[in-house]
């Protein structure tokens, strides 16, 4: 199933994306106590509401009240606050592009929710840096969680798939050893177009990844080559922090960047960036350069 | 004034703390659409509802209604989720005990709000770990907030201060070149007890910060040693992200951490942790190994 979040004339609900349109669900989150765009909650409360969510599918296609799929209006997939935790150099091409070795354990770093992006929405370019730099990844979206799971509980608490662009401002990245500020610029990383759940998904560490800046291509890499796979990942973020429904894990972007390239090839103002996973989707942004701040 | 959090029979609520005992806000905060323990809401009200807060801990005192103050009640000052932003390595004398350089500009990470812990709360010794490690620290508590903040703006922008102890894992910190690890096991990192408002600190850098282990003195420093003071703090943080009301931003440590004796001096189980700051307050914390994850 594929679930997004979008922006309605009565404001932002979860949907279901069918190949005829989008089934609202609001409603039927409401009918338990949840937020109509709740995508945590819902995830939360799956196992009770999955049968209902089908049902309710397959009545608004019955009574022709299926919506169209409005790009535009689609939204981060998970609402509000909650864990956004990045994984650098987890693709050995793209660590030797940067010149770093290949790290012991994964490196993990966090990101603020204010600094995600709508899935169409636009890419805030800085004032304060030109060095913008697109990274297409695969996203995890967590189910059950929980604390300290083995690589086997780590993969049974995945709920699903989406895609982002880990969208890094590489001299505030690299100014100290620390890579928050390169990583959390407000908007700056677009996170969706919607959460595939997993029993779609036959082998996410098949899955081709590619980015472009217009037409050009940039990033063609394959989940294959992670140096942690999905399961490693989970667990080691779980080794520190219990994870809960709708916490996302990006696990790291192939070679291909803008930084790896001599000149290092920028994002400009007015450029569409795209990057796409197979299997799930793809992410087209618009870059803009951000207003300045009062 | 002093803000604090405390869990009262009916939930949780914001309390101002007095001489003669706690005054409940609750009610005056859901008279204005705020829920009963929104630290958050008050402070993104301040400008409207500080005389009315005054005049409620008046009102309170003269009929006789203050609370007493039990410390085991308080909780972290700010409630859910929101920016928390350490700083590391901006005392000299603890980058040289660790081995470190001078930073060229402050050395960012994150926290999650997972990771912090009430007043005279438990801290969590982590299963995975014995290299539990104290860190008493001036904590910087957001008010009107912004983006790209000058200097000044950065300062007019601070609401108050509290105590935060940094407690870190150290060798999870340190197993990569991101701290993150290190900085976000559940429960480890006390704040409060309280807010003071900044009219109330006449100089936040000359303030004297002390931790013991037990009765034992470990750390002994002032904030006049911060290699970036509060204000270059708060506006290198709003150079990427959109300061908020009740953010937090953790000042960095002085010298005489357990990690920069030798041998190392870790945390051990049943131990008592107090850490500090001069005019605001101290946290007093037992530490408790965490129970194993289900």
């Amino acid at each position: 199933m594929k679930l997004a979040r979008q922006q309605g004339e009565s404001g932002p609900r979860v949907v279901a994306v069918t190949e005829a349109g989008v089934a609202d669900l609001g409603p039927l989150l409401q009918a338990h106590q949840l937020a109509a765009d709740s995508m945590r909650g819902l995830i939360r409360m799956w196992a009770d509401l999955a049968p209902l969510v089908q049902a309710e599918i397959g009545r608004q296609t019955e009574e022709h009240r299926l919506m169209p799929l409005v790009e535009g209006t689609l939204l981060v997939p998970v609402e509000g606050w909650g864990r956004v935790i990045g994984i650098g150099l987890n693709y050995s091409a793209h660590a030797a592009e940067g010149g770093h070795a290949l790290p012991p354990a994964p490196e993990m770093f966090l990101r603020l929710p204010s600094s995600l992006a709508d899935p169409f929405g636009d890419i805030l370019l800085p004032l304060a840096s030109p060095q913008l730099d697109l990274e297409v990844e695969l996203a995890v979206v967590i189910g059950s969680g929980g604390r300290s799971l083995s690589r086997e509980a780590a993969l049974a608490s995945v709920f699903g798939y989406t895609v982002a662009n880990d969208v890094s401002v590489r001299d505030f990245q690299h100014r100290t050893s620390q890579w928050t500020p390169g990583k959390n610029f407000d908007q700056t990383a677009p996170v969706g177009p919607w959460i595939v759940t997993k029993d779609e998904i036959d082998d996410a560490q098949a899955l081709r990844l590619r980015s472009w800046i217009g037409a050009a291509p940039m990033q063609d890499g394959t989940s294959a080559d992670m140096i942690f796979a999905v399961p490693e990942l989970v667990a080691a973020a779980s080794e520190f922090t219990t994870l809960e429904p709708g916490d996302l894990i990006l696990t790291g972007t192939p070679a291909g960047t803008g930084s790896g390239r001599k000149p290092p090839r920028w994002l400009l103002p007015g450029e569409v960036v795209t990057v796409s996973v197979e299997a799930i989707g793809q992410l087209k942004n618009k870059v803009v350069l951000e207003q300045k701040h009062p």
